[in-house]
């Protein structure tokens, strides 16, 4: 039986998690694996960590050196997270011939293409599964499941703080109540900013396009708006409509260049992504052959994360001389790309209208080639606001309008894209 | 760049969309995967279907030994359907070294074990994501990225053609009219009995449940109930109560054994499975660190099943020196098991009550210590029927009640499980 040591740096949610699955399953792997998986050693200094996990002191590593230079070791797991010690860590691991596998979006995000040039060159494999949905299987699925097809487009609820947030909403929470509700139950940190304003999204969005257009996408690329500025008033005018409003990742791969964006957005409630509720992460992919393909989970939490590490480490134990990689074509990874920032979408809006100004909205709207589908007016004593729902437009042309809007006095209370 | 050549036997649904599909993609695999396939040649009798497709007479092979002895045919895709032929040409196939991937779920679930001791006997690979499920990528799921997870059970609506037709009950239609309706739109072949009795779904169940628990599951260890029982009437009731009705394969491990069985079975309208509607297949997987993975898709049709076949060929083709196996642990695999065949429901009953045996029902339940949750009476003329939902019980229980009944001359008009 091939015996696998296993360091793992870091024993915050997901490196501990990781840790308690090592150790409770090693019998199972053993038995349906055909693989002993050993925790060789850790690399933590919060000894409150080490103890609450009952890490023996002869398991815990002083510093990288140790732990990269030990022959036992033969996969590092990274859950550290930030981006500074980590990389240097894994480039580390990666220059000693080891096994990477990570957790951290954000380190992958920025420094993938630097990360599996090294993992390439030294012919070390790097896994990265949990850094996207957390026990969600989507990476797998990219990379191994629909790589016979060319995905078009795809969208995914990816981060399930926002996610809770505006089921809480929906249910008729304010934001700052949702938002509050999210601390308690420990689905927010104490500084959910990287949640909130989309950049924990727009991370995971940067991997999974990069896997499923076969092309770098950069997180700077990513068009990215937050759900800070949504209020429950439009959540309900929105269900009205049919409507659901969600924290969207979308990639599209569209004749004029690849389209990639997080942002608040409507979706018709028989879309299948519509009823994925409360901390719940969901992918739907469009491949060409397949159709839509979605997948639906527990998109963080120590277990069902360390869930998705546990795999990556029995995937590279047990697929021997199988080096893994994003570009299996390394000319392909150097195409330059166009990625477009003008890109096309239905608008819900919501506005406050004096009476002066009455058919200056629509006006508006048709002079930037703007059709509207529906129009709701409501008048609750002296101030009338109109909902609008558009066709497609381009967010330029949107922009023109609202600008023409402003200007005539009318008050834009909610612009929220719709997703066809 | 690697060249893998391809030889498909069978050029029917799944054939053909394999056929299309490798040769649609060739330039996508090879800029994508870096990996060359070419179909070297088909064996398929039938003349309308190679020239449908535009096969070039080249590449129609005689026989399966013009195949197998072709030293430029690397994977062999059996999509010929039944057992016999199919079985001894892919015996051949594995014989001659080729890596085969098949689509042929009778054929998988009934010769598995034969197959896969061949295939570790001659190192050849043998892969079979496209026999369930069709276009949902459930078998490598398993394999591959839940495996870190002991699957205590899952249950996953597994045949498109009853999906279909109880989508339509549900709508309205009978189900001789919504036979009829999936018959015309190609959702039903004209002998549908093999869809509508189970049969193809216990095939199904029998690869998953071998594979989520890791141990043999014979198909006919499997309880098998079909649609044809099943009345709008039910469907209706059922639909008032909270419930939508679905055929299931369900696999769940017990502490007395294994439980594995395909019946229809109500849902409550919140379950992740309920709102799968139409065509489609879907499976949830629970695991004991991951929680609940729900995997939704077509599956079946020609592109979306061809989908998956191309896939595993990809994986064969750029998984160097990997050979697939279910039991990587040969120990694990010839485990004795033991399976329950009197497995825990709760039921929906709707019984037809004369006015003289009014309380009977009841009676006869609690006297096999049979809860009942909610009854509903409803009385049509001289008829009464009495809708009864009832807490968890044995199989062997609720015989014995209904037996009861009926002596009583209660007539029992359904019986439907309840998915918990």
């Amino acid at each position: 039986m091939k015996k696998i040591g296993v360091a793992i740096l870091g024993l915050g949610v997901v490196g501990g998690g990781t840790y308690e699955i090592l150790c409770s399953h090693r019998e199972f792997y053993r038995h349906t694996q055909n693989v002993d998986l050993e925790v060789v050693c850790v690399l933590e200094p919060d000894r409150k960590r080490t103890d609450a996990l009952g890490v023996g002191a002869e398991k815990i590593a002083e510093n990288i050196f140790e732990v990269v230079s030990n022959p036992d070791v033969n996969v590092v797991v990274e859950c550290i997270g930030g981006v500074t010690q980590s990389r240097q860590y894994v480039l580390d691991a990666l220059n000693a011939g080891k096994t990477v596998v990570t957790s951290n979006k954000e380190l992958l995000c920025k420094y993938f293409h630097e990360l599996e040039g090294v993992a390439r060159r030294v012919n070390a494999g790097l896994y990265f599964e949990a850094t996207c949905a957390g026990g969600v299987p989507v990476v797998r699925t990219l990379i191994d499941a629909v790589q016979s097809n060319v995905i078009p487009s795809f969208e995914g609820i990816v981060n399930g703080t926002t996610n809770y947030i505006l089921t809480k909403m929906k249910e008729g929470l304010s934001f700052e109540e949702a938002l509050s509700e999210a601390k308690t139950l420990g689905y927010a940190e104490a500084d959910a900013s990287a949640d909130l304003d989309g950049l924990d999204a727009a991370y995971k969005l940067s991997i999974l396009a990069s896997l499923a257009f076969h092309t770098k996408v950069p997180f700077t690329k990513i068009y990215r708006e937050g759900i800070r500025g949504i209020e429950s008033e439009d959540i309900q005018e929105g269900c009205g409509l049919g409507y659901t409003l969600k924290l969207f990742a979308v990639g599209r791969q569209t004749e004029h260049g690849v389209d990639v964006r997080v942002h608040p957005a409507f979706v018709e409630k028989g879309h299948p992504l519509a009823s994925v509720d409360g901390c719940l992460n969901a992918v739907c992919l469009n491949g060409d052959s397949v159709g839509e393909i979605v997948l639906t989970g527990k998109g963080a939490g120590a277990l069902p994360t360390g869930s998705a590490v546990v795999s990556d480490i029995l995937y590279a134990a047990t697929h021997d001389g199988h080096r893994y990689s994003t570009f299996k074509n390394t000319a392909t990874a150097d195409k330059e790309v166009k990625f477009i920032s003008d890109f096309e979408s239905k608008y819900y809006l919501r506005l406050l209208v004096p009476a002066s100004a009455d058919a200056t909205a629509v006006t508006a709207l048709a002079k930037n080639n703007i059709a509207v589908r529906k129009l709701l007016r409501k008048t609750d004593g002296d101030q009338t606001s109109v909902i609008l729902v558009t066709d497609t437009a381009h967010e330029s042309a949107m922009k023109k309008a609202l600008s023409r809007m402003r200007t005539s006095g009318i008050e834009v209370g909610a612009v929220i894209r719709i997703l066809a």
